[in-house]
């Protein structure tokens, strides 16, 4: 592994690291997005595949999604579909057929080409947490509706973190910007903070057009080249059970017709919107995915579509959603073996309903993440900042869920489990015999600044060395780095014509009133 | 599943379940040790197993194994290995021969027969964090020396949560009693304090044999009873590396001849003890394991052996031993594929370097769990309870632990992942349609009790909920439950009669001065 794949601290701390690095607060992993070697957990045999696909095709037939949004039931009468009022039933043949179409894997090409994005196959990419309208950190340390400053805040951890690939929706809602005019500043914002993979939200034609023209004028392309290539995408939620709502299906429609890329994720928490059965719950969120994708092959044969999941459970005590549980893993696993079966990509995410950044959010969010490898997930939403089922965004859990992503990404570097020669180190054993230790030998030196995972936040000292550098619990070390990140942070490079083309933009569509608000 | 199998909370809370349950301080799942439906996860090809069992033969043919036993050198000698010294070669077609003897599984029974546990096959089992010299707990607030009361609170946790399967060593070493008779005083409170399956350390003669002697007196067996199958089992690691010591190999040779289970794991941090390059550390473990159980295979043909892993990397910038970590996770898995390779049962860890049960020890101790499920590994030692590396135990960090390991438990539910017509509810999809929830209807009423995991520790109100109720993180929520359960403790029921047996035992062993402490 050559050096530049894993960095090492080498001494100094996380000072002299930074005064090494320029701007950089810590030393992480490179960017260098993982690639999911391990074979996937597949919970059910044959039977029980044909058994969802039989449960989500009969749901598709016999029942029927609603689209309330009278250009897809035009769409979709045309193409043969048994339409009754917004009720549209579809054979499986004409699924089959349509989501055939999809591409496998595709790629989006942000404003850097360096951070163009593989979604499919044995890709494995993270996203940060996407909407919360509350935001909380250990200075404020209560919950608080979110604003431009927390928002711009949580998207130089976006950009600063390697482990995190493509940009999610706000990663908190800052209400402080009117609603007309949100997505105007906001991206704005993440287009000069961050120059990852682009997401629109799906909430009426004026901010999906603003957001593609924005996206268009940071990459410097022309019209044709932006519509030539995946270079954003959005993501969508079904309004479960079985309906898509009009500025889902509307943005959607918008961005296939331009060539970008679709992400559709139900939200069935079994035993609300859902069945209390996770195969129930599954089946019908692939039913409320696939009708939507065959709407958009049918548009656009070939447009890139990702088919998400978000099933999880209830508390049957409140009816809260419970997330990270072994419902949710298993369900997640289950729809892996679907988005294969069916040939799409898949999108899950990193989930957890703890309040704070505690022990609770960190095995749920670990189960949720883990259950993103083992599903064969491409996508992982939300994969770093999440809290309280969604609810809130937090810094100090970005940086703490950062740590796990890396490890996961280290955990899939193959050399981990090489057995050549080299590896197995037969010398190296002889040369040490009975009586001695590795630390000096030849072996050692020659691969030990690469040969381990190196964490940032992982504090490995013994107890009295923890004890005299303060004897900081993780959350609170996580947020001693979030200010020094965010005090340190460089934007990345953009050039200024396209700076301020941006500017010019964003004005001249506020003065035009932005976007309606009657949503 | 029956009502049995997932108790769950019916509101009025802890005390309020507390009052229902007798002397239960909070509403766990029942006991009920997992079978791991999970293929595992292999990361090694034919090739690379190959590679390692040849790297493992070649350590034990061409470098040899230091024992330091006379006994065992005698033996091996007897059986055609070639011995230089201490050191002994032994060929591959001995090793096979003599491994190829032990079982692939076993059960241990102890003095409660309902406790029984079967080890191998898909079997994972869970015990107490072991052998820690400190302690810490947040009413403390700082690392302490163990003792005997501490030691005591311990050992009921271990008792009280069922996901704990087996007992393992002393949760914390009481270092307020003798050495000379702390076996005495801590396998009387072992085995009245718990009914689970018992732990001898191997060191020295004299605590081995007084130990299986308690254990023996707690069963109300006789010689010939004790004898005829595994009661207890013992645990050793090797000196790495290479090496085998005194106590350690005679202690197993007792319990081998007595017909008790051995598990045999080397402590192979990968950079110090064993070569920085995994497959490396995973052979000399191998090879450090397997001479060992060929020994007691040849003593005591079919004696249960398992074979356990301990392999890790140390932190290079230190030489700290590092836990959790992704070296650790692939090795785990790799010894899990080499275990099933020479048929023996496996034993990894639960383990972190975490100094206080924080987020960090959560993600630790999270992914070294995931391992040990994903290598297919049969006991889980040091499951819940241990911090900084194994010198601390904490009663908040094993009732943390405690509930990912119920989630595990969950997750292993085959029930989960069903597709029957009941499962995809497509009756009730249909009912429910495209404008109700599910609630309210029979399908979810009939499977509601059941069908979710409930947790005991996570909280899953939301935060205006969880702040009411005081604002409390996880670990602090884990040390009022550990209070309360301490408070509510019954010990398990002993004949009167066995518990004045062993009582006069130990009063006895203490009058003749106890074990020597020259060790």
């Amino acid at each position: 592994m050559a050096e530049t794949k894993t960095r090492k601290r080498r001494g100094g701390g996380r000072a002299g690291a930074a005064a090494r690095r320029g701007s950089a607060a810590i030393d992480q992993m490179p960017w260098d997005p993982p690639v999911n070697i391990d074979r996937p957990t597949e919970p059910l045999d044959q039977a029980g595949i044909e058994a969802i696909h039989e449960g989500a095709m009969r749901i598709l037939e016999e029942i029927g999604i609603e689209f309330y949004n009278e250009e897809a039931i035009g769409i979709l009468r045309e193409a043969g579909c048994t339409i009754d009022g917004d009720n549209v039933r579809m054979g499986r043949d004409f699924v089959m057929e349509m989501i055939a179409k999809a591409p496998s894997r595709f790629s989006i090409t942000p404003r850097n080409p360096d951070r163009k994005i593989e979604i499919g196959g044995k890709n494995i990419l993270f996203g940060n947490v996407s909407s919360p309208p509350n935001y909380w950190d250990m200075e404020i340390g209560k919950k608080v509706p979110g604003n431009r400053e927390m928002c711009r805040n949580l998207l130089k951890l976006t950009q600063y973190f390697n482990c995190i690939h493509f940009a999610g929706g706000y990663p908190v809602e800052p209400v402080d910007i009117h609603a007309s005019v949100r997505h105007l500043d906001v991206l704005y914002d993440k287009l000069t903070l961050t120059d990852k993979a682009m997401h629109a939200y799906s909430l009426g034609k004026e901010r999906v057009e603003d957001v593609m023209e924005m996206v268009r004028i940071a990459g410097g392309l022309s019209h044709e080249e932006f519509e030539a290539a995946p270079r954003m995408y959005t993501n969508i939620n079904s309004t479960s059970p079985l309906k898509h709502d009009h500025p889902m299906i509307d943005g959607c429609l918008r961005l296939a017709r331009r060539g970008q890329a679709i992400v559709v994720t139900p939200f069935t928490l079994a035993g609300a919107m859902a069945p209390v059965t996770m195969a129930g719950a599954v089946a019908q969120s692939l039913a409320e995915a696939l009708c939507a994708i065959a709407l958009f092959q049918y548009v656009r044969p070939g447009i890139p579509c990702v088919i998400g999941t978000f099933t999880s459970n209830v508390d049957m005590k409140s009816g809260a959603p419970a997330f990270g549980t072994p419902e949710y893993m298993r369900s997640t696993q289950m729809t892996g073996q679907m988005a294969r079966f069916y040939g799409l990509p898949m999108r899950s995410s990193g989930v957890c309903a703890a309040n704070v950044p505690d022990g609770q959010s960190v095995w749920e969010t670990s189960n949720s993440l883990w259950a993103a490898v083992q599903s064969g997930t491409n996508m992982v939403y939300h994969a770093a900042g999440w809290l309280e089922g969604g609810l809130i965004a937090s810094p100090e859990k970005f940086i703490m869920d950062c740590e796990i992503l890396q490890q996961i990404q280290r955990y899939m570097n193959p050399e981990l489990t090489a057995t050549g020669p080299d590896e197995i180190a037969l010398d190296a054993i002889r040369a040490v015999g009975n009586d001695g230790h590795f630390f000096g030998i030849q072996h050692t030196q020659d691969r030990y600044t690469t040969a381990f995972y190196q964490p940032f936040l992982s504090d490995w000292k013994n107890y009295e060395g923890w004890e005299v550098a303060g004897g900081i619990w993780t959350a609170e070390r996580a947020h001693h780095m979030f200010k020094e990140i965010i005090s340190s942070f460089e934007a990345p490079p953009i050039d200024e014509s396209i700076r301020e083309e941006l500017a010019a933009f964003v004005e001249r569509r506020k003065a035009e009133g932005g976007a309606p608000t009657d949503f």
